[in-house]
């Protein structure tokens, strides 16, 4: 089997648009536009259902896709379900994890726009990583803010990077205004809107661009790969998803496995399916957020774009699945959230890493501890249709591998794992800074 | 593509036979043979050319097989070569190498012997991961005794081990007689001959059994599977080789890809295969070591057997591919060597991490550190073809990724990597050591 020669655009097959981004109400002039390349802006508006993938790109994901999709036997057993488990498994690539895929496009359309050099903002290190791969394969410079706590959890992600030709940051630095400015107030574990205002501010740098990540629409496009991979191996294994789940930080890998079923399921030529969010107690953006037009990034600098968010200042508490730490989801997940054709469920970490145990001791595979929310909601999902007797077919993203994370399932299986979850009034207080501005036209039918 | 349903043996296409193993010129009652089930002696001893999988065995390796092989293109393109470099890579499950080929195979044997516990024997921690993830799939207790210096450089192999339910001890250790004879002796760091004296001395304990690892001539039966697979791969591309490189430590890794191409040149139903091995300088037992009857670890009391070894006392300086630091090599290999069918190199870390990391950088993949050898040999082997003006196509064999080894990249990156070798006088001393007995009849032709 071969890699898909065209990403699938959900965009075609929706009856709606999405609310237009707002300039910042403080009168910032900047915003993401001027640094990212025109193909990537035409992507994010196309209304097109197929683009083609560049040759170049092709070739360099021949090196690991396609990827496995297996069925979960030995899970299914531990559970004693009658669900039928799937998993599509990501992380056999030197970044570790889907990322790969979008940075590998993303870092082509960079160099053929003539940029020398990206500024990026990673979390647990997953994005740092696969932007320098990226930016290795097709020559780039690369500077990496890596949110410290990560930093300093995940040492050899920083190697890696490295190796990898990138100059890796702890984040917030002594770098940039915003990394002082937040040392300054005492804010120094660092969370993924700090760095991505700090990557922004780098590109005051000549030659140098910032290179988003996951929660632009044209990133969901890029990791749809994963999903039309998905399709064909699921019709020659003969199994037809009815739950797709997927732990979601900003929601690129929940698109890239999904959207394509649900493309199928929207024009009629497949199955209805659901799409599962999985997202942490910690950072319950979908089920305790709020739909509204907010800041992407720390910095306030920003065109505004409505997204189920917690308020761009919100710092979730230290967990381990460092890449789910982001405050908001991307619009286009925010707005099919809102329209109903997602569902999204919140856990906490100690339930995750007990579910993604099992699935390491099942399956031969360490989880992500962002993968092993999506395990997590399968395992939950299973159970629950055991007990109404049903026996659906669940695809679980397993987005990516866990072997630099040993020391969080090490703290797990000592019980010294902190089960943490946010308060409500500390949402609360959040949202009551979110940006005031008026919004173009209420979207019918929402649950906003 | 399914994983194969018969392991391929080499002994069937062999015109010679491996010389007998002899018992202990001290008397020693004890040996290998007690402890391992019949149904592997069998194995060990067929001269049939095929031998079946077990069903619950293929369905095992149907979670992780087949593995990928895949062409090295930017690696190719890197070294400006003419040669086509393929490599297949057997990481990509959670043992991290090629040894959970055999590890699910003897676990499978050993539980259907009745066996209730294993105790092993690991260097860097892959054979231990392998194994106890076997014991784990066949519901088998697990002790791993894991030599000091990995135990201490590589934490996150414990967390595995015990996540997959087995017991990790650092060797030498308290626990056992010859544990306790080496760290009075102020021996510490620990090397495999040691860790495998103490597994042996386990068994003591009712219902455990000893389970060997790598050396014996049924786990290169059992490792065929890489072999077999890689055939029908090169089938598909159109491609085989003319080389297939391997690390060699007791030589399982070689064998298993490596002896089907063999066997076909043997019978003429393919072309002839050049098999390369590479071993790390800091332990040569191939290029500096005596072709003779020695003991397969340092407790003394297993038969000998004639293989091409440094000694059993010899304790290789510590270097990173602990996989690569056994004094010998199993007695097939060291047959074949004998007899010219095999050639050997060695290398030093230095280069063999330069060759590693370059690996990683073009192709996404990071090596294992005895992987790395591996990748080091197809490198030069490719230099030296392009000098002669050939374009051979070798086959490398990337056994496991180097994911829990990334403290020896970044010691190889800073510039702080020790370029260890061993003395010619060192080696002399160990085996002027080496036990005197009479060999049963002298092999005719060999190079010993």
């Amino acid at each position: 089997m071969d890699p898909p020669n065209d990403w699938y655009n959900l965009l075609a097959d929706l009856d709606f648009e999405l609310p237009p981004d707002l300039p910042p109400p403080n009168g910032a002039a900047g915003g993401l536009s001027p640094q990212i390349p025109l193909s990537l802006i035409r992507q994010e508006l196309s209304t097109k259902r197929w683009t083609p993938i560049p040759d170049d790109v092709v070739a360099r994901f021949r090196q690991w896709r396609p990827t496995p999709l297996r069925r979960a036997r030995e899970l299914e057993a531990a559970l004693g379900t009658r669900a039928t488990i799937l998993y599509k498994y990501e992380g056999a690539n030197m970044a570790g994890s889907h990322k790969l895929n979008t940075a590998v496009a993303q870092a082509y359309y960079y160099k053929a726009a003539g940029t020398k050099r990206l500024a990026v903002a990673t979390g647990a290190g997953q994005w740092g990583t696969a932007i320098a791969e990226g930016c290795r394969m097709f020559e780039l410079g690369c500077r990496v803010y890596m949110v410290r706590k990560s930093y300093e959890d995940k040492p050899y992600r920083k190697t890696i990077m490295e190796m990898l030709g990138a100059e890796v940051v702890p984040s917030p630095s002594e770098e940039t205004e915003t990394g002082r400015r937040f040392l300054a107030e005492g804010q120094s574990s660092g969370t993924l809107s700090i760095a991505l205002a700090e990557a922004m501010e780098e590109t005051l740098v000549e030659g140098t661009r910032f290179c988003a990540g996951s929660a632009e629409t044209y990133s969901m496009l890029h990791q749809t790969v994963v999903g039309l991979e998905a399709m064909a191996q699921c019709s020659e294994l003969g199994a037809w998803p009815d739950v797709v789940v997927a732990g979601v930080g900003a929601g690129s890998n929940l698109a890239g496995i999904a959207f394509p079923f649900l493309g199928r399921a929207l024009t009629g030529e497949g199955p209805e399916v659901r799409l599962l969010s999985v997202e942490p107690a910690a950072c319950p953006k979908l089920t305790k957020g709020r739909y509204a037009y907010d800041y992407t990034d720390s910095s306030e600098q920003t065109p505004l774009q409505k997204m189920y968010t917690l308020g761009s200042r919100f710092t979730p508490p230290s967990m381990h699945a460092g890449g789910l730490r982001y405050h908001a989801t991307g619009k286009l997940i925010s707005a099919l959230f809102d329209r109903g054709m997602i569902d999204a469920v919140a856990y906490r970490q100690q339930e995750v890493f007990a579910s993604g145990t099992l699935f390491a001791r099942c399956e031969g595979i360490v989880p992500a501890p962002e993968s092993a929310h999506a395990v997590h909601g399968a395992v939950v999902a299973a159970r629950e249709a055991d007990e109404r007797g049903e026996s659906p077919t669940i695809l679980v993203s397993l987005s990516g591998h866990g072997l630099f994370d040993m020391s969080a399932y090490e703290a797990y299986s000592n019980g010294t794992l902190d089960d943490v979850e946010v308060a409500d009034e500390t949402i609360e207080e959040s949202l009551a800074q979110l940006p005031e501005v008026a919004e173009p036209v209420a979207s019918a039918g929402g649950r906003g």
